[in-house]
């Protein structure tokens, strides 16, 4: 189906979204929300305000998951309805489109639906889903993991900030500590918007690409314990080095990784994010390391080939360096195929209208990965500039968000009228 | 000349002085005694004390440095001195014989002389230096930076600590401000006993060692720029990872300066002992590392050597990885040879009283660095139990105290009677 969307109008949204909790950056454009804050706030009210222009029926949940239905006379009420969405805050300093361009994305269909005469058989759900980010609160997909019934309203309403502040007095304090739970798995199908946050689409010069699986994620956190000692009194031969040893283990991890690109997996990556020395002082040798890896792929042989690596490594450095080592895995989610059947209607919608789409992966966690537990569920990418984000520097031509929120918007009618 | 040392009066001079800042330790024995602090003053005033009470003519510099001159009538009084003795201060949790095992050790060789009847021919000093340790106030050696003339007595005063309490108002109030400059150029010979802090004696089975030259100690500042990135988003070829690129260099330093060891120089030594890695989150591709490299050797070209492998490194590195990297070189120090003639006093005075001694070299820095600056010096060793220091389990058997003690009072009363 086509359904022409409105540029103007969706980059308005954006832009005026754009304004709330903006930062002074020295290039690009970016903005500071966290959840249940005054920037947030504000987003927030824009949101709800927009939606009620729009015509929908606007709720908040018990966490603060926002919903606007769009139920005209054509859609049976008690149908299961189509739904679309993202988020509306960032991380510290992040950029204007991850999360909003899903949301008023998802706006901008019903909008583009309504103006296209579109008669939808089911009702249609525009979302705003509550600290995506887990900057404030959690480790991320917060809202969603409460609409998926992954986590109780309970125990989302009391997680607390580094201050202390609970999620529900800090939601109180915003007027967004709605009643009920938003439940997904009412749902009959899902689409979120995101940008691409890497550059297979730039590079392939296509303004939208549909998600086949969002990876899987397993983190280790490895202890490497050496003998820290006098850096000029301690012969070379005599040191249990743990940043040496650590050294070879963080090289080995990425090899890894790069083999298993080389072989059975392109989309495999292995990363040592962080990396903490003890003493940490120029004149003693290394004692006691400390990292954090990061392994995720679309198949979760393959990231398991990555960790037995990283396993061997550190067995290798136990018997070749004399240091202690030890591993824990406190995260490990399989990796998420999207819907067969969202993925087709995407596909054809851009076909319809002749903008080009392509598969392809998604390394990072979205609330889509919960929403999929518990009904059809579909991603759609628009390219990112250099694949920059979570930077001001993150950047969507207007005329890709446009392109790539029309063929989300074909792709949620023909759903929604089948 | 044998001069008998008393083991029992060392040792309880070295256990009462162990009292003092000392700290619960989970093994052995520690004490934190810090420039300028209630440990660090009654650690001073026993000292004052035992000096005094040995019959020497204690004085206070400027800067707190502490001597117990022994001028009996023997002595022509404006001849240059023989000085010896080490510091008091301490790193936090360090051992109880760094430092304290010279100092006393000086000392107690002053009170065997005079119960061997030795009749020196010139004054004996027994001297304790500032802030050694530079825990507090600068980056170490600073009495005796003083007492060389490589600092003014006004620029050591004004130094400051992390809560901006100046070197000048710390010594009053402990009363150790006093007045004038020790002058270590006045002095004829100096010895320094310490323990060794490696193994070399252990591993010999050699109750004191005769120091043939400190290291030269150079330090490089690396910074290794890559791109932060989403891990997840960013595929395996298409990072800039500065910790991959940071953990190649950690190896090369390593490989460079085993290769040294092998080839030209066994005493070479290359350590990257800090490294700080940014964003240093788990699901981030590391941007920037900054590391510290510490190398040393008695020989300034095999130091070279490690130096120049490690820009070669960082070159072949911003080559292969695409990371920009620099270099600097903040602090950059000679080897520093110690004198033939007061090694030979050392080896001879072993020798007479059939106390085994052998050559080696110093890695770790000391006051007599400085000392050597201005006239001849020599630094002797007691074994350190598994080379361990800075740490309570520093330990040494009170029979090598008092056998290095031996020798070193040996060496002294000889080239005091020369």
């Amino acid at each position: 189906m086509d359904i022409p969307v409105d540029e103007d109008r969706l980059r308005e949204d954006v832009e005026a979204n754009a304004a709330f909790g903006d930062v002074d950056a020295d290039e690009g454009r970016g903005r500071t929300v966290l959840c249940g804050t005054e920037p947030n706030r504000l987003a927030r009210e824009r949101f709800v305000d927009r939606l009620a222009d729009a015509g929908l029926d606007v709720t908040v949940d018990a966490v603060g998951n926002v919903a606007g239905t769009w139920a005209p006379d054509s859609a049976n009420p008690d149908a299961p309805a189509v739904a679309a969405g993202s988020h509306l805050d960032s991380v510290p300093e992040g950029g204007i489109f991850d999360g909003p361009l899903g949301a008023y994305g998802a706006l901008e269909a019903v909008r583009a639906m309504r103006d296209a005469d579109v008669e939808p058989d089911r009702p249609v759900v525009v979302v705003s889903f509550t600290e995506e980010e887990g900057q404030r609160f959690a480790d991320g997909l917060l809202g969603s993991s409460v609409a998926v019934g992954e986590r109780s309203v309970e125990e989302a309403l009391a997680l607390t900030d580094d201050e202390g502040v609970t999620l529900e007095s800090a939601l109180e304090d915003v007027g967004f500590r709605g009643e009920g739970v938003l439940d997904a798995s009412d749902w009959d199908a899902w689409y979120e918007l995101h940008v691409e946050q890497d550059t297979t689409l730039e590079g392939a010069g296509v303004p939208a690409g549909v998600v086949t699986t969002v990876t899987g994620i397993t983190h280790c956190e490895v202890e490497i314990e050496g003998e820290a000692n006098h850096a000029g009194a301690t012969a070379m031969g005599d040191r249990t080095d743990a940043l040496a040893a650590a050294a070879e283990f963080v090289l080995d991890v990425e090899s890894a990784a790069s083999e298993v690109v080389g072989s059975s997996s392109e989309s495999a990556v292995g990363t040592v994010g962080s990396l903490s020395v003890s003493p940490n002082a120029t004149n003693v040798v290394p004692g006691r390391v400390e990292a954090g890896v990061d392994v995720r792929d679309v198949e979760y042989e393959s990231m398991e080939t990555v960790v037995a690596a990283a396993r061997d490594s550190l067995e290798r450095l136990e018997a070749e360096r004399g240091v202690d080592t030890s591993v824990e895995r406190p995260f490990d989610l399989d990796p998420t195929p999207m819907s067969e059947r969202l993925r087709a209607a995407a596909h054809e919608a851009g076909d319809a209208v002749g903008i080009d789409t392509i598969d392809l992966h998604s390394g990072a966690a979205h609330d889509t990965m919960h929403v999929a537990d518990v009904t059809d569920a579909a991603l759609l990418f628009a390219p990112s500039r250099d694949g920059i984000s979570h930077n001001p520097c993150e950047w969507t031509d207007w005329d890709d968000c446009a392109a790539a929120t029309r063929v989300m918007a074909g792709a949620m009618a023909s759903v929604a009228t089948e």
